[in-house]
């Protein structure tokens, strides 16, 4: 990071995003997304990885896990669990996490969106890894099901371009996105 | 991929890997690591995504699920995941896997491992790269559990370097790891 530590943090969105049909829904929380995306977030110096579902229920759930890891058996038997999984935040909604990392930074962090197709008002990753090293404090949302809904674009500054293998097929894990963007903007090469 | 189709397949070991302890073990085939690493393969043009597991009943669980989304109800509501999970062939070991590779390209593939820690014989990621799109026939061995078992090592013609973020932390799921060596690999830029 030349030795510029980043301000970055990951929300993954639970609501509202969009189902197959474009109608907008609320997915459940998955363990493995919460332990896949926090020790990736770990690995890359994510500061807060947010968890968002307005469902108590859900809330709970996922507040359980994470208190497995990070209070319970599972974070003595393995510490870099724990180091991983202390970084998740469980919230209610996007607006919560935007006033949460506001202050916390004391300023707006540059809010970018993720989605497997090519959108307008897309960066390059260069660029994002440079404002990064920069010291630009940034949110990076990613949708669950079939992604963000249309309403939370209101909030987003730019979206990050859509990942490419070889060929058109896109059909990554958010698991997977998560990954390797973080290792495309933060990675040590 | 500079117009050479890669000549590209990952093998998922199950056994013989080892645990915390550096006992010998086999793990159990698990339903997202046959999805996630599925879809990275098929993004990024993975030919084949070998499933490897001695244990007759792990062959049969892993090859029910495979089923339900090439032939069953699956491929029908999702053909994305159709296309992603039909590249998967679930084999014995690795020498079943060495052979079905040589077979396929005619002539011995490289074969790399990657480790978490830092190995003798390590290959630069630009490299590999530069040979993978030159036509060089590679095979990408990942352990399940705490890796791959050293008895493995004598089929292994180099390693892959450790994935780093920032710091040491490195503690990534088989997941997050697979889909950020294929991006560095294959990722079009």
């Amino acid at each position: 990071m030349d030795n510029v530590r980043p301000l970055i943090d990951v929300a993954l969105i639970h609501y509202p995003v969009v189902n197959r049909a474009g109608d907008i829904i609320g997915s459940a929380v998955t363990n493995l997304d919460l332990h896949d995306i926090a020790r990736a977030g770990r690995t890359y110096g994510v500061d807060t990885y947010w968890v968002v579902t307005p469902d108590a229920r859900q809330q709970e759930l996922a507040g359980q896990i994470v208190a497995h890891w990070t209070e319970g058996y599972g974070g003595g038997v393995n510490p870099d669990r724990k180091q991983a999984l202390s970084r998740i935040r469980i919230c209610g909604s996007l607006d919560e996490v935007l006033q949460g990392v506001g202050e916390k930074w004391q300023r707006k962090a540059t809010v970018f969106a993720t989605c497997a197709r090519p959108a307008r008002n897309t960066a390059d990753y260069a660029d994002v890894r440079g404002r990064l090293h920069g010291g630009e404090p940034m949110l990076l949302l990613f949708g669950t099901a079939w992604g963000l809904a249309p309403e939370l674009m209101t909030a987003v500054d730019g979206m990050l371009p859509p990942i490419r293998g070889c060929g058109e097929f896109n059909h990554l894990s958010v698991r997977s996105a998560v990954s390797i963007i973080l290792d495309r903007l933060l990675g040590g090469r």
